[in-house]
């Protein structure tokens, strides 16, 4: 990360802070349980990477925005809020113990019923909390849109981008679950997954809504486009290797969750692809079981890379980087320019 | 309801209808599975009463909007879908198997998923899928009133009020289930859970949200707040009796569900306040029992007409009304006014 990127992001995160602080005193009337889950909201909406705010504004130069935007930057909020809400839901989901290495919101609100020895199932009660802080979450991720301080016509072709985004992140999502629930070993069902879910909402999007802000020409968010699109994929397949070979505590997750969860990732339906009807059964026993012990983690890995699926990977993560690198040949501004370059490393490099 | 009532909602389901329909050939590139989707949430958000839409309306008309207004209707739509979603997350968090006489939208997405011979816990798709849907109602809905084709700074003026109520229906969803967990015996709190998650919900904001459009003064928000607020209380305390004594073949819920989840009712929290020891135990052997039994909630009805909670209610439920119907006096526009005190009636009455 540059130096640029690092007072972006501090500046990112006030803004988000002074987001959430200004509604807890709005709602200061409604008590201390609204306070603490307020609180909570703000817990689990801080501590990310900003990934996507970050591009947000790479966006809004590429198209011509001034350097020092802070109603852009009020703006970009948003995109963090709505991840809060889409993360705190897909833990729900993949019932998740944990996440940026704490316990997950639906746990730590199973964890204050118990400590406050309330009735009924303290699960229940942890999974009912966190569906409504997501719900608020996602609500407010659209005031924050709204209420950035930038001309009602210029926020609503923001969200001409941001209503496509967040459809396409929950229809993602949800593709996401059937393929798990179906088991498929379909290379390109995966593949629209990883495009729905991660290279649009994660990358191209949040370009095109910086974009869209500048008011930037078709000509801009189809550059962006261009880059956006395979430089997220390869994001999202870096994402995947590191699920399962990766540290978890530079993840943040335990090692190997996405197979102990099913996911049917890119890696893993490669893997099959290329595998002896022995392997497939190594790849049968663990993905999707929950009692995954290091020995079968140990063994999927190495099915993994016997077949060449790690390799394969590898080999598309670095394809798809440079695809979108040669896209930002057609980005005129120079500073947007080497900071996606530097951006498209940063985002599929083996380290994070 | 008066005709003129049936036409209105004729016409806002017309209009939901071809949201959704639109939507679903927006994204039909995306195949099969996305469209089933969007069938569901089609299914999911149709069928209610429209009592909020309605409402929106005639608080257009009180503060002068016209009487043939296609984008208020479309705009009107957007609370339907806030309610779709919060009706799906709510069953998913009260666990509930039924809706409107159907499967709720979490026990058809399991059903399938066993239909399918699928991998996993069908529960558990259920839930995942259910909590999906869920999120895309809510951001749907937003489209639906940003999209309406109302002039922009009137949209902005109506999202004061829309922010307002998302946030208030969570917090007071989110108050419901800790009231729950506390099991609480506090009239109080009871009635400041029906205020944020019904009598706002419900009633005011979306009065006030039909005024914000067109346009009305302060003068003509508060004279709806001061109906809105009362008449929505009285709504769910209505409510509240159906749930226990009603007919489940009126409500689409089976008697008792509330009871059986804990929900700390205003009926239940008087009942408690004047019981003897004997019916306190009553109480507390239904309230929260999953297993409650026929005879269960027979004792419990007893206790709570005995205690006199029931009498105390129906009586809350007549000076509610009343108040809300002093309040029309300030509305100036006579056909408003009289459409205002005919759905005071209906919205609280024994029958639905």
């Amino acid at each position: 990360m540059t130096e640029r990127d690092d007072g972006l992001r501090a500046e990112i995160a006030a803004a988000l802070r002074t987001f959430v602080v200004e509604r807890r005193a709005a709602y200061r009337t409604l008590g201390p349980e609204v306070a603490a889950l307020i609180d909570t909201l703000a817990d689990a909406s801080t501590g990310g990477k900003l990934v996507r705010p970050v591009f947000c504004y790479w966006g809004w130069r590429a198209a011509g925005g001034a350097a020092e935007a802070p109603a852009l930057v009020r703006a970009s909020v948003a995109l963090e809020l709505l991840h809060a809400g889409a993360l705190v839901h897909d833990d729900v989901l993949d019932s998740s113990d944990t996440r940026r290495g704490r316990p997950s919101v639906h746990r730590s609100f199973a964890a204050e019923h118990e400590r406050r020895r309330w009735a009924g199932e303290p699960t229940a009660f942890g999974t009912a909390a966190a569906i409504l802080l997501g719900d608020l979450c996602l609500a407010w991720s659209d005031e924050a849109l709204r209420g950035s301080g930038l001309p009602a016509d210029v926020v609503a072709r923001g969200f001409d981008v941001f209503d496509l985004m967040r459809s396409e992140v929950m229809f993602g999502q949800y593709l996401d679950i059937v393929a798990q629930a179906s088991t498929t070993r379909s290379v390109e069902a995966a593949r629209t997954v990883v495009r729905l879910k991660s290279a649009s909402y994660t990358i191209q999007r949040p370009l095109q809504l910086g974009a869209a802000l500048a008011g930037g020409d078709d000509g801009v968010a189809a550059a962006l486009a261009a880059y956006g699109r395979p430089v997220g994929e390869a994001f999202q397949l870096r994402d995947d290797l590191l699920g399962m070979f990766g540290d978890s505590v530079t993840t943040g997750k335990p090692a190997g969750d996405d197979l102990r969860e099913g996911k049917r990732t890119v890696l893993l339906t490669l893997a099959y692809g290329s595998a002896t009807p022995g392997q497939s059964a190594v790849l049968d026993r663990a993905a999707g079981n929950r009692a995954l012990d290091a020995d079968d983690l140990a063994a999927a890995r190495e099915v993994m890379v016997a077949t060449g699926a790690v390799d394969r990977v590898e080999a598309m993560i670095g394809e798809l980087r440079q695809r979108g690198r040669d896209a930002l040949q057609a980005i005129a501004h120079d500073e947007a320019k080497a900071a996606l370059e530097q951006l498209a490393a940063t985002v599929t490099d083996r380290v994070r």
